[in-house]
């Protein structure tokens, strides 16, 4: 197989990097997509760097297995501890969410916000790839341990979300007027977040990954050349009907068979 | 040294079980304990049984390390989904948490309600320990994954919390006048749950199975007979200083050295 039509591996600690596979989906609906996501391990937004990095290269390792031209670390704790190792250590070229993210958030007038994990926001990543390309930029970052269980729960559109959202969002200076979703389950909970904080710019980073996705593709790795649409194979390292449930809202479409892989 | 005098090894998911070893300090105080956290991959209460039950048997196996009288299985989700298959394996006894909570709901006046992880509750494995002490025991069970990460952010009596608990908790009948604590991260919420329940029995699974473990001792293991106070050990598989902060709110004490075991 020419290396254009071989598949991107998306990894992520869980199911949230579904997001950023939609948004890969709807950009470049002909490529061939390997999901991995570490439910047996899940979450890692609480973990400590050598924990998350030493996930981030088994499962660099798993998808290997499937031959990618790319690797998309669809996680932003993963992006952030782990982008690095994974990196030095695969065959294939990586990218993550965080650069795509920073570049996006460089390119806005005035303050950021950035809202993410603990752990992605304890390892200022974001802060160190904005300041790479704007070094005066302000930058106001908040974590906000709860929005992922919530999104898990499924309350996206719920006046708890919003209560909560609003304890967490509160926390940012009024003159922020763009804020990065520093995690990929933020986007399910759009419609609380929009309420806390109208008229505020949002970085999706599934969005902006995609494009940058696309670029990689547009430049030496090459776009697939077969049928219209690209499969899609979901792998897990644990596999159960809530997640199943969860997955298909964040994906926006059947998840189809699910494969488990073991650790 | 002699069995009474050897350690009682306490395992738990994460930190949760630390509820579970501050209740054995206040009736046991002389005791010696070797509590392990698998911190690297908590939650348990989202994940398959059989992953639930190979990280148990993980778990069991490097307590055995330490030589304990006892295995204490403090997490109501390995104890669901992990304690036949580690009592088959391991050396020593092993106690969970269920049996003893199941004990005292069959004892009491009418209809019970059990709150737990996905886990737990999907286990059905209350309903089965109380129906075999008490067969006819009306039993009303609700899986609450949220309170989990409330504790760990520390939001222990706040109107957020409440409203949580009000939306989990509503959906138990009128006639339910006694709760499980089906997770060792509850007890950590009382000042809510009270509020959402007043006049409501709440059966503790730290203090039911401090007793358990009590009566095990006053039979054939023993008590320890060294020093009027017994040291605690603290394993975890992953540290963080977040959870060293939150292990010591729910252990009520300073957590002091922390061991990192490598899985």
């Amino acid at each position: 197989m020419t290396r254009a039509n071989r598949t991107i591996g998306v990894f992520d600690s869980g199911i949230g990097g579904l997001t950023v596979v939609r948004a890969l989906r709807q950009l470049l609906p002909g490529e061939s997509i390997t999901y991995l996501g570490d439910t047996a391990r899940l979450p890692y937004g609480t973990k400590s760097h050598r924990t998350i990095e030493r996930y981030t290269l088994q499962m660099g390792e798993i998808l290997q297995r499937y031959e990618p031209k790319l690797i998309v670390v669809a996680c932003n704790t993963a992006s952030a501890h782990g982008l690095a190792a994974l990196q030095t250590a695969s065959p294939c070229p990586v990218v993550g969410v965080i650069e795509p993210g920073a570049e996006a958030a460089a390119q806005v007038k005035g303050a950021v916000g950035v809202i993410g994990t603990l752990a992605t926001v304890s390892s200022a990543s974001y802060d160190d790839a904005i300041h790479r390309r704007e070094p005066g930029k302000q930058i106001h970052s908040v974590a906000c341990p709860l929005l992922v269980p919530l999104a898990e729960e499924g309350w996206f559109d719920d006046p708890i979300t919003d209560a909560i959202a609003r304890r967490y969002l509160n926390q940012l200076p009024f003159e922020v007027k763009t804020i990065v979703l520093g995690c990929t389950h933020y986007p399910t909970l759009r419609p609380s977040l929009d309420r806390t904080r109208p008229n505020t710019q949002w970085i999706d980073s599934g969005e902006v990954t995609a494009q940058s996705v696309d670029n990689l593709l547009k430049g030496n790795l090459g776009y697939r050349t077969e049928s219209a649409r690209g499969p899609l194979r979901i792998l897990l390292t644990d596999a159960s009907n809530r997640l199943r449930e969860v997955g298909e809202r964040f994906l926006g479409e059947a998840l189809g068979n699910v494969e488990l892989v073991e650790l």
